[in-house]
């Protein structure tokens, strides 16, 4: 999505992938092989002019040896930073931005003294290398807790007081490289399983202004230069940030269609040091994940306002494979395709 | 653009194109060499499912063995006639859509008695191959007319009478494999030295229920499937065909940013028998093509709702390297946009 944002623009694309299927290799210049492949990194700086990823698992070793031969955004440290759930939570609580109560545990000791700090039911996240719910685990009791600490055998975990939220919130924001700052409208998400279903946009969402504040203070505070997304939970209008990624964002896939300019091409546009986009919506709009099996494109196609984006990825359990933008005039409208959508992805 | 709207849909190109330095070569499967090669030809019909073309100036030959062994969208006849101006100014007679006066001329003495019957000034095509204003001219006395003949050589030709147009509009227009027809909103036109500068897209013009009329009488005689352009003049409200166009058309532009499904994604949709997408605009829109150079990438960028389209083809005079395309709220926004491109563009 990036490099079809970014043709139109005079851009040509590397891409290192260690997936032989990588849908990008389809649109750039294909380096097949491992985020750590030293050869594939040193060819990827020779070529590039500037280097950015949308993926967060990354080894530190590979994005620092990028950002010292070719400008790289966003920066190896935010990258660092986001590879450390424990370092995520500690950033948010000196940037004065709330989260759930959260406490790094390692031991039986450690996890006991969090269940007696935060309650039940408790998150347990590995502090490395999670996405789309994997390395997660929740725990009711005692007794699961100490089952949950084994099975994750002894790797470093952050424990997380489970918190009752009236909706999950993602706020997608951009920067550029002199500062500028521009946000799409709220993101109101549903997951499942640990997995982003849909997205709605919310134009003028009560908890925008504090949204946008939150997630100006983190790219302030990194230098930020790209899209960033910030999840958070909304209880009761009151904001919890649950985590951000330092990357464009599922949650920002409606932009596309629903945006005067998508988060790709502003991500570019960011990294490029070009003038940002126009962020505005230009009505409602919804996306909807495809997960582990795709539905047939003529059945898409014939809902109306919708349109549907193939990842030609080998469908698996569990994958994204695709996603269906839908856009209405009003969101009863919405409502009604995205009904109809729910259906063909049953 | 068309290989851009695509690739999201999960398809994949093939692109014959002479030019070495053609910018869908990026997207796909280049295969290099002429329109009338052979070799090529045929491996183009044996690796697509469907052909298609978005330039009219491909052998009969070539679209005709093509559309013999693959299904090809729009058919050779739309090809073979839109080859011929005199052939194309029939069929706009015998469907009753109105033009301006038209002879067809080889000889001084016909042409003698085209100036007779039509009055000067007269516009003189070529029957075949002209585009952009190449393959014609204009004769405002006897002496240049004897003249312009002399400088085609004897080759067929049209001559047509002046018309005092208040402006030119376009319908661009899709029907799909069952005879589904979608309309976009009438695109207002200005050209210059024969080129397209600029389109604006017009909701609720008071000539759309005609070109409506129009441009289906035409798709539906030619049982057409895809995009066409239908160029007009707007004579105090009455519309005289120009002519057609059988594929994306530039003044169709604008749709990428403007409409809710692009003109590129709906003729994908209808050459493999897809739902057409809805062609309702978003909001005042306009295009500007970048002709014979690429203004600063920034300067167009930091313009509100501006949207670059850069074709990557080596700059020459006259030649469409890019084009802009500007979106606004309201239609003063939208002109105080046109005018600080078009400094941009000066």
């Amino acid at each position: 999505m990036l490099a079809i944002a970014g043709y139109p623009l005079g851009l040509r694309f590397a891409v290192l992938d260690p997936a032989e299927d990588a849908c990008a290799f389809q649109l750039a210049e294909a380096l097949h092989g491992e985020y750590d492949d030293r050869t594939l990194v040193e060819r990827l700086a020779g070529r590039a002019d500037v280097v950015t990823y949308e993926f967060e698992n990354v080894s530190a070793d590979s994005s620092g040896y990028l950002a010292q031969h070719v400008p790289m955004y966003p920066s190896p440290e935010a990258l660092t930073l986001k590879q450390d759930r424990w370092a995520e939570k500690q950033l948010f609580e000196q940037l004065e931005i709330p989260t759930a109560p959260t406490r790094a545990v390692e031991t039986h000791t450690e996890l006991d003294a969090a269940a007696d700090a935060l309650g039940f039911p408790l998150i347990l996240k590995t502090r490395s290398y999670g996405y789309d719910g994997k390395g997660q685990a929740r725990a009711e009791t005692r007794e699961e807790l100490a089952t949950v600490l084994d099975e994750f055998e002894g790797v470093p975990l952050i424990a997380e007081k489970c918190i009752a939220f009236k909706r999950e919130v993602s706020i997608v924001a951009v920067r550029g490289l002199n500062g500028e700052v521009a946000f799409y409208d709220i993101a109101e998400n549903v997951h499942h399983e640990g997995i982003l279903r849909s997205t709605r946009n919310r134009s003028e969402d009560p908890v925008a202004d504090t949204a946008h504040d939150y997630v100006q203070r983190l790219m302030d505070r990194l230098d930020y230069v790209g899209v960033l997304a910030l999840e958070l939970f909304d209880v009761d209008g009151q904001l919890l940030a649950n985590e951000f990624a330092p990357r464009v964002h599922n949650s920002g896939h409606w932009t596309i269609e629903g945006a005067e300019t998508s988060q790709f091409e502003n991500h570019l546009r960011a990294i490029l040091g070009m003038p940002l986009g126009a962020t505005a919506s230009v009505g409602p709009t919804a996306m909807l994940n495809c997960i582990g099996q795709l539905p047939d494109t003529a059945a898409v196609l014939a809902l109306p306002g919708a349109h549907y984006h193939r990842y030609d990825k080998e469908p698996r359990p569990r994958r994204k494979v695709g996603h269906i933008t839908l856009r209405a005039e009003t969101p009863d409208k919405l409502e009604a395709s995205v009904a109809a959508v729910e259906k063909l992805l049953d």
